[in-house]
């Protein structure tokens, strides 16, 4: 893909974010496309692929954003860190003269994404890529629902030390939450905990919840493993109840 | 590595294919090179190290060919990439002039290797580095035969999701097989599959027989894992006949 | 981090070195840190972040060396590299214009080390940073001692063939040792080995001492496993004496 784009745009600055998304897990490459897209430099050309659906009908994406531009799969890839900036408007890439000239079936990162980035990069306009569309495709992990005191959301990711971080971005959060209780409920646990400002609000080996450094609730325990403690996983829809 | 190279060639640009070569897979190097290098800008200097001879003789070449430049060891890892480009001329990198002042007997890649793309980026002249030669190293993985009916190559790669990969180029298949049934013998199995043009082209389930993204001939499975199905591992010889 | 930076200094020149140090593993870090740092251009700033302690206190550094800059965290994570290069300057990372505007307790590479690191490429003078001390911390496996015949270092160190590599560096052992043989005592084994040039220099088998590419003291084995053979660990004490 990196080979791909500087054939057609040499002077593309090429940034690698990460590698190390497990296969098809896309949750967890959405979550961190959002977590790190939002300190690139404005007009940055963001393309991500965790793609289990290639080959089969999925569509081709270029999203322009209020500060930059995301390239991938329809798949909920893109939906969190593009929502975050505010859409502007969807391509579907469609135009063959902007693609490789063989497309196979198995590697569209190489043959329609890096080519897509590379040409939007050398000032094609985004116009040009494929017709317009109104709608993003949004898998449950993409999507928060609440009611008058609770707040829904699922589980996008558990980071090596066990903290369980959700899909509620910060601002669906009332600020003045801090130091009260919450009630964290999962398929497989139910929690009252504080919700901090850091670990080490709390007592050492007790949950609580915070905003983390990536911007969403996270469910974690203070030098201890909240995953473990509360037998939450990936995918778990979560319910927070404030008081 | 890296940091050679710039010291040399302050200007370089220089890109990852990859660091996940397990310890001594010098085949499924050699196919990764191979795969990728085709899609680089025209003059690359592809700098590849795997290398359980460092240390041990076997010389340290630059490999000129009609695209760009290869430079590594003489084990058969550049041979792949190197032959699907045209070779024009083999040297021997001897002239201790363009190497490190200090050369380990452990780490060649930098000591040997990276001087000598940063320099050759530079814009010495390939006779400079050392005297010409011949022929490469050719390991049985970079060998295929042939006979009226039959093809034999080597197993050098599998995939995530146990899709095989041959030394087999599609070049060296007749591209009216399309459709058509072809034996695939291997020392643990016998099939007679289909050549198809993607995984969706059989029932799911079904072996298949398929040019890769990567441009060689591969045995999979639509969704389902071809290596697990036919025990064949990497390094395995795999006799394809024709009908 | 990346993007930090090429929001703060568009022009910068981004190297990794390695993103696959274990968790909490600061000997390794620091070992891989020091030899790599050598090879790389005179004013490189390095950053560097293995940092169980973000959040609890320990200090942001801005380490100004003879030939380059190193910025992370005070917990022995840049010592063995910048002693390498004769420090010139310790800087306490405090000024908050020169850090993100929100400075999380979890992430300070992204909050406080990528942007640092951007400042200063862009010419900010490190007195600008904070204040400047004396000392940095140095943990067990940052220093050696010795006597009349010994010298005392510690494991650093275990690569994937079994090579043990400890905190000595070369200038701290007679160049007149070669050929010798040399007493190593671990927790677990006693050894009188020979200090060869390179691991070809005994047989197959036998255990060797000799200066690693990277510039520190390895116990290793002609193609077989030191580590396996010593049961020696990381950050086990290690007793060199000489005849």
């Amino acid at each position: 893909m990196k080979a791909v784009i500087l054939n057609i745009c040499p002077v593309a600055k090429i940034i690698d974010i990460t590698h190390n998304i497990p296969k098809f897990n896309i949750p967890m490459g959405a979550f961190i496309l959002a977590s790190a897209s939002t300190y690139f430099p404005i007009n940055t050309i963001h393309v991500a692929v965790v793609d289990p659906g290639v080959g089969v009908s999925r569509r081709p994406l270029l999203i322009e954003t209020k500060n930059s531009f995301f390239i991938g799969p329809d798949n909920g890839l893109l939906v969190l860190a593009a929502e975050k900036q505010y859409i502007k408007r969807i391509f579907v890439l469609e135009n063959p003269a902007l693609m490789l000239k063989l497309v196979s079936n198995t590697f569209h990162g190489r043959d329609i994404f890096a080519p897509a980035a590379a040409h939007l990069l050398n000032g094609i306009n985004p116009l040009f890529f494929g017709s317009q569309i109104n709608k993003l495709r949004k898998p449950a992990f993409t999507k928060i629902s609440r009611n008058q005191k609770s707040i829904m959301g699922e589980v996008v990711y558990i980071d090596g030390f066990g903290n369980i971080i959700t899909n509620i971005p910060a601002d669906e959060l009332n600020q003045n939450l801090y130091g009260k209780l919450i009630t964290v409920k999962s398929p497989t646990s139910k929690s009252t905990i504080e919700f901090c400002r850091s670990y080490s609000d709390t007592n050492i080996g007790e949950l609580l919840a915070l905003i983390g450094s990536h911007g969403y609730l996270e469910i974690s325990a203070n030098q201890a493993n909240a995953a473990a403690m509360t037998k939450i996983q990936i995918g778990d829809k979560i319910v927070i109840t404030a008081p």
